[in-house]
């Protein structure tokens, strides 16, 4: 932590479905305390949301004039209070715009919408993506992406000049764990590590081309067991290769012009700039924790030029 | 049961994972009897196959001398005797030269081998379905077929003249226990029930057109229901349309010239019924108790000569 003397300027909160993080943020924008917790909407949505955050605030010894500013899932309709959505095609300025405040709190506390989709064909959501896009495309500038946020839910974004024409998701991350411990593949699939990235590549190339042989292959990592003696670390990594794989081909099937970018951190980014490499596609990566902070700040700056 | 007059010839039993199947057929082929239970491989693995079958052995009166000729994952390497595999291209009437006895026991007892496809690319198993193939393609003569046996892995063989060619597997009922119960659409697919008709239709045309996107379109079920009011029934109905979808897309992009035969009963006949429709697919539909009993029981001529 830096910054004994730096002014406080503002606590930036990214409350996910399971997981809580909040940044004491300085008047130069640095990062002077941070707090990690699982208290996602999940847990809050038990205890409080009220409570978690007052906790959290008191450990950083925040006083009571200083504002927060929320994204995520404490802005959802079974979370803290609803912030509704901004349809698409929407302007990203629009979002602090539309950010709802707590109300019966003395303090300022803000949360942002998410964004939707209502296309009759293809409907979707999103909430706190949009609040990372923020931060990357100040990043990206004015050129037009297909930003890629991956995850438990994948969301591919097309976006040009601060605004955003439209997006999908994909399940992939939540499909890898429902097939890997709900299905024949649980005894097949190692339940972590790292597989040859060989098998990996390899499952990302044949699912990007076939991916309608999608669940035949699934079969497959059960059979290669039988027949072959395909490890399970091997399967684990075909497994996450050939759902990667189909999700890179769809979200390519429904691109825009444009560069691809990544907003990713750690081993997740690592994963995708692998399989975008075994693609032959070139890729612009960007830290999805960067991404975040800096999409809070940009609110924070427009809701209170601070 | 008709027959009271008709010689018992031997006693058919399908084995599957979690069902278990007997019928005592007569000398004219007619069914003098039929048992069925929840005691597949997973529970008589624990009870003792020889235990489980004798009891029914009992309860219809079948005496010592009465063979019984067994298909399904009763001869699997966590089943009562491994029964091993055919390889592929196999013909249909090694299926029964290739039965083992099962040791040990004074009456008569065979299990019949499963299929292998041992190809680097796409390796493959089934067992029991290729029973059910040997009952069906007596039906379908000598032309060549692509041949779908749908279920909780779907499998689809490209058959000619006798002989099995290759075959895929595609898990698609599996895929649909494990999404509907254990990913966030639990929240919006209804436990059971049918949705409507043409929600189902224009999921398996989606899926068929576009199979890349499925797991996009499966958030879609979510987005639906926050952004449409989508009902848990036509989300259910859409799941298991996709899923269907792009079964069929991937089992057509491997298939071989020729018709395509359904081996289905009840609900899952008419569920692909509707989808090869939707389609515009012709389809010949063979029920697939009667091609499992017919399989067995050439199966038994062949071995018995009765």
């Amino acid at each position: 932590m830096t910054g004994q003397n730096t002014a406080r300027s503002h606590v930036a909160v990214d409350w996910g479905t399971s997981s809580f993080r909040l940044w004491l943020i300085g008047d130069d924008g640095s990062v002077l305390a941070e707090r990690r917790s699982d208290e996602g909407m999940t847990s809050a949505a038990g205890s409080g949301f009220a409570v978690v955050l007052d906790a959290h605030l008191a450990a950083i010894g925040a006083g009571a004039d200083l504002p927060v500013i929320v994204c995520g899932m404490a802005g959802a309709r079974q979370g803290w209070v609803e912030a509704g959505y901004l349809d698409t095609p929407a302007a990203l300025s629009a979002i602090p715009e539309a950010a709802i405040a707590v109300p019966g709190t003395a303090r300022d506390i803000r949360i942002l919408p998410g964004l939707a989709q209502r296309d009759d064909q293809a409907p979707d959501v999103m909430r706190g993506e949009e609040t990372q896009l923020l931060g990357a495309m100040a990043d990206l500038g004015t050129a037009a992406w297909n930003v890629c946020m991956p995850g438990t839910h994948s969301k591919w974004v097309r976006a040009a000049d601060g605004r955003v024409s439209g997006f999908s998701t994909f399940m992939t991350g939540e499909l890898f764990d429902a097939i890997s411990k709900h299905t024949i593949l649980s005894h097949s699939v190692a339940e972590a590590g790292g597989g040859g990235s060989g098998a990996f590549a390899a499952a990302v190339v044949e699912a990007h081309a076939d991916p309608a042989l999608f669940t035949s292959r699934l079969f497959g990592l059960r059979a290669g067991q039988l027949l072959h003696g395909l490890s399970a670390a091997d399967a684990r990594a075909r497994l996450s290769g050939l759902l990667i794989g189909m999700e890179i081909a769809g979200a390519r099937a429904g691109s825009a012009d444009g560069g691809i970018a990544l907003v990713a951190s750690g081993t997740l980014a690592a994963l995708y700039q692998d399989a975008f490499a075994a693609l032959g596609l070139d890729v612009s990566t960007i830290d999805a924790d960067h991404a975040v902070r800096r999409g809070l700040a940009a609110a924070a700056k427009a809701l209170w030029n601070r």
